[in-house]
């Protein structure tokens, strides 16, 4: 069935994850879901060629692939091996049809105290894998997390620096992913957003809520839509105003969710979705 | 005994809170600790005026006294309240003869989503409690709390928005805490802090380490100096070239280091301090 509210809805896998892939197809055409975005380990788990087959037949579109990156390390073995993933990445990005890869950038190696070498280090981590990229028709695009992510999983926190890390290069090969969860607390970022949007980079744009108490290790604990202190219209104006006509991928990691029947978080996340970002 | 590598060093109460305030001023007499910041609980729990005495005694300097703020309540008798309290926190600092009263501005009030109008709210304060403050010799230093705790507990992120404020008032009444657990992830804040040193700002420049993973809650993972990820010389280094020559006041919330014995944590806070930070 087809919602029109429902149009630029997508659903990132990671936020109904009990499902299965054929399970998580079969939601979306029975929620009336058109977008999926995926990750590739259960993308891996299932086969990337069936999964592909699995999508495509059943019309739906793959919004991003979730993720490449982890570009940080010092030796020179550790930096090889995470270019080959990240174009082996690119590679099933562009399988799945899907033309945007997230990059979730990488921490501090163990022992660093260097924020500004490791930044150093992710671009020229996409100096080597923009024309790699292009070449397949994918674009990579940067993911600010969260400051509290800055030591253990991405040195890149603010869309600022995304930005900055991103125009070094063409945008048809690096743009940014604009998370609210991830910058929502950052007054900087509307005006960042519209930078992103003016040099045609805003790649992909993604939905979570702030909720607290944050869980240990700060991993699991993004809210529903509408269950937190973010206002979800506020930056879907933003993105807009800056020109952005995509997909809008709601991608929770909730341990509360993940306990429940995923059909039944898929339909209240688009119930969700309609009524505090669309209408 | 006086050691002259730890005279600008300050054990921040809540980083020993397992010791009483007697037990606490004995063991910076047996460590060589000269400045002490304060919290007004347990000051309250032992005694203004005792307190005030015990340290005088003592030949400490109090640093600081923690803290101020929660400004953001809407409703006006909350609001009025918030003021009432603040004021009396301007007069203990006053009795216990430190400068300085840090101030943490408060979080969303519950349903709410509006950022800068809670910012706002606490400009609103700032200009009522500036001139008591003042007519008290009393200084507010607005800490910036790192973006975790931007919806419970402070709405200012960052240097930038902390300075933002103050720079609306009078540097006599009002400058900023620099404290390295909540900016060092933060690229523009070396700039930021020149901007306070040259407005003469900085009115304490406190320090934790950066550690994970974080709590439950995460306001108990605050490493002990050297633990964590931040190059604590380097921000020692901005503020010095910033003009600021005051006391550096270690502030640690641990659950394992609250789980030891105190005087045994004040004398590795101390030896961290030197190691670190010093030499």
């Amino acid at each position: 069935m087809s919602n029109p509210e429902l149009s630029r809805f997508s659903i990132n896998q990671m936020t109904v994850k009990q499902l299965s892939l054929p399970e998580l197809v079969d939601a979306c055409l029975e929620s009336g879901v058109p977008g999926v975005g995926l990750w590739r380990e259960p993308v891996q788990s299932y086969g990337l060629e069936a999964t592909a087959k699995l999508v495509r037949d059943a019309g739906l579109t793959v919004t991003t692939l979730c993720r490449g990156g982890f570009f940080t390390a010092i030796d020179p073995a550790e930096r090889a091996e995470a270019l080959a993933d990240n174009r082996r990445a690119i590679d099933e990005a562009a399988t799945l049809g899907t033309d945007t890869l997230v990059l979730v950038s990488g921490g501090l190696p163990a022992g660093s105290k260097d924020l500004h070498g490791a930044r150093e280090r992710i671009a020229e981590a996409l100096a080597e894998l923009g024309p790699y990229a292009e070449s397949h028709g994918v674009r990579l695009a940067i993911e600010p997390l969260h400051p509290m992510y800055a030591s253990d999983r991405c040195v890149v926190s603010t869309l600022t620096q995304a930005l900055d890390l991103a125009e070094r290069f063409p945008a048809h090969q690096v743009g940014v992913t604009v998370d609210t969860y991830h910058i929502w607390w950052d007054d900087t970022a509307p005006e960042q957003i519209a930078r992103a949007g003016a040099g045609g980079r805003i790649h992909t744009f993604q939905l979570a809520d702030w909720t607290t108490p944050l869980p240990q290790g700060v991993l699991t604990g993004r809210g529903q839509i509408g269950d937190g202190s973010i206002d979800m219209r506020e930056w879907k104006g933003y993105v807009e105003a800056a020109g952005y006509t995509g997909a809008i991928e709601v991608e929770l990691f909730n341990d509360e969710l993940w306990a429940r029947d995923g059909r039944e978080v898929l339909a209240e996340t688009a119930q969700r979705f309609v009524q505090n970002v669309v209408r």
